[in-house]
């Protein structure tokens, strides 16, 4: 059978130039960057260019650049190591409503101990409103914590005119880029922002690697408390590996990061006209202009998320009924719902995420394949049936 | 030039086994566990397998296994999770001086935040003794950490009779067994304890892989937010790659554990026989029998034991002056100090840890190399002619 991956937000391959560039890690090369011997040295030498070549990538400074684990880490790291460090400043905290978990539930964590928290709307379109964030500053705010694109729906952020009112009024302001970093150009600088997630695995690198930027300046205490790595900012032995496999994502990235976000765009549009011309009663969500170009988000009305991506599965085509790190609580996405779409509605939605390896005929098998499902589980849908018995009345 | 790894502390080579078994899930089989479809599922199953096996081989559960990215999380997990967990039942810790800084320094981030520490001495070996544990408890002790076997001198500790006097009072205990899993047998229930911390490169496994054990009915919080991954307990997409590679790791050593240690400890007490009869003024640390077999650590008064680190990689052989977290500090173990050795005698610290690709031949060539670059270094040390001459008076 043909197999079909549209679900590159979930997690993409690992490019083979990156599995490639780790393999002397995960032999030859495997000292502990932290001993003096020369098997560490080289382990060291290594993860200090993949640090320059990473801290490049985004326009930062390499000891601005700390890795993490994950993403998630990156952004526990971010909202709890700044809650940590700024106190005594103030203790409320402002970020929104369509936030992936990782920020949302550190948030919740905070407010648990004694933090003030304010999760601002989205419109339609998942964006949220920089007028929103300046209203929402109280004396006490010590972080702003904006996503830069949405990983369910894809909107990118007006992130550069949000972090201005940041700046203008002292607060450090996170990003979590997880989404964008590796798709399209992300410049830490150009964004104005003081912390900066991104993980690997969004971007063909392996999974296991994240990393944090944080400005220069930025006070922020440790995540993971221990030995002296990463400047004694985040301990645990280097995960020399996955680093450097990062760093070979990054590089491959700058090569063909703008080509393949072409042909992304191309494809994703072609699949969303080829939705609307065939099948009825589809909502697309996320922004039609400010969205990233492999992403597209739909809600098909009367059926339901899940048993769309099972019947697409038994054809071949990998896609999600939505974020993937919580795709199994089988609750209406946050996401949608802080949108405004009603939970019936939202129960019917499926994201489709596009990468570079995807062709044509991959977008042309589906439309083929995928209106017949559709129309397959409203005949067996209670609500689709009554939807048609009442039209015809 | 001959290379002799002897630092197998700080980090072990993969094994070639492990990488094998590693390769399918960075290139084909890279999909996210979460995923619904069969990229995901294949993902899944083989997180699963893998939990199972690394479950199996401390006689856990695999429910009781979370899978984190490093030895270090897991004591961080372990530490601030409990203490999270359980702070509105009391404050209190008990531990020891002489456990990883892991531990330690996650104990002194809870005392930022209210809580009260106990450490605990240890003896001349490094032992902490389960009646200074017993007399140490308060109504407030909500967790014991002492540590299976210290990194640093290798001493094993009496963790059944330890633990049995936290059960005995109903406190959770945990410890720290980084360095005996893999090397030496672990049994959770042999071993009475609740949480237990391992990590994959100590073993010939991934780095960037560890895992926390977490007896049934034990309440903890989680210490990475966002996802639904492990069961809520640890966010993140899992890292599937060094998942596997761990459960791989686990799998050799339940074969070639034992041999491998008998082997580590001949070769090791032919080493520390060697250094004795050729050098004077030679203290060897750790507890003579309860002792990890490859451990061999030591201090060599008069000189440093940077030095003699550096001058050794010249020769091509690696070891270490210490534990390599905080190896670049440049202070006195506090490992050795709480051992009561003297800080000018800790200076001259050197560890040696075996390998189970180590063989005779590496300490005989060892033997006629390091006993030469001693007496190089006392030569240009003034300590040293300061104490010849005194002898001479």
């Amino acid at each position: 059978m043909n197999r079909v991956y549209f679900d590159h937000a979930a997690t993409t391959r690992t490019d083979p130039r990156v599995l490639e560039a780790m393999l002397p890690f995960l032999s030859e090369t495997f000292g502990n960057p932290s001993s003096v011997h020369d098997v560490g040295q080289e382990a060291r030498a290594a993860v200090e260019a993949a640090r320059k070549r990473v801290a490049d990538f985004i326009g930062a400074r390499p000891d601005e650049i700390v890795f993490t684990s994950s993403g998630t880490e990156a952004d526990n790291f971010a909202i709890k190591g700044l809650a940590a460090a700024a106190q005594k400043k103030g203790n409320h905290i402002i970020t929104s409503s369509v936030e992936h978990h990782a920020v949302l539930h550190s948030c919740k964590k905070l407010e648990k101990q004694g933090f003030q928290v304010t999760y601002l709307p989205a419109d339609g379109y998942g964006m949220v409103n920089p007028e929103d964030v300046a209203k929402a500053i109280l004396p006490s705010t010590v972080l702003i914590s904006v996503m830069h694109a949405n990983n369910e729906v894809g909107t990118i952020q007006p992130i550069a005119e949000t972090s201005r009112i940041a700046r203008e009024r002292g607060i450090v302001f996170h990003t979590d880029a997880v989404a964008t970093v590796g798709s399209i150009p992300v410049d830490v600088n150009r964004l104005g922002v003081d912390l900066l997630s991104l993980a690997g695995h969004q971007f063909y690198g392996p999974k296991g690697i994240g990393a944090l930027y944080i400005r220069h300046g930025v006070r922020i205490a440790p995540f993971i408390d221990g030995g002296i790595q990463e400047n004694g900012r985040r301990a645990g032995t280097e995960n020399v590996p996955a680093i450097v496999g990062l760093a070979k994502a990054v590089e491959v990235a700058e090569q063909e990061m703008g080509p393949a976000a072409q042909s992304c765009k191309k494809l994703r549009d072609t699949m969303e006209a080829g939705i609307k011309e065939h099948i009825q009663y589809v909502r697309v969500n996320g922004h039609p202009e400010n969205r990233l170009p492999g992403h597209l988000s739909i809600c098909v009305q009367y059926i339901e998320g899940e048993s769309m991506v099972l019947f697409l599965n038994m054809e071949g085509f990998a896609a999600s009924s939505g974020s993937t790190c919580s795709s199994k609580a089988l609750k209406a996405s946050h996401v949608l719902t802080a949108m405004g779409v009603p939970p019936d509605v939202a129960q019917g939605s499926l994201l489709f995420t596009l990468g570079r390896e995807n062709r044509m005929e991959d977008v042309e098998y589906f439309l083929k394949t995928f209106p017949p499902i559709v129309e397959r589980l409203r005949e067996m849908s209670p609500l689709y049936g009554d939807m048609k018995k009442k039209k015809k009345q």
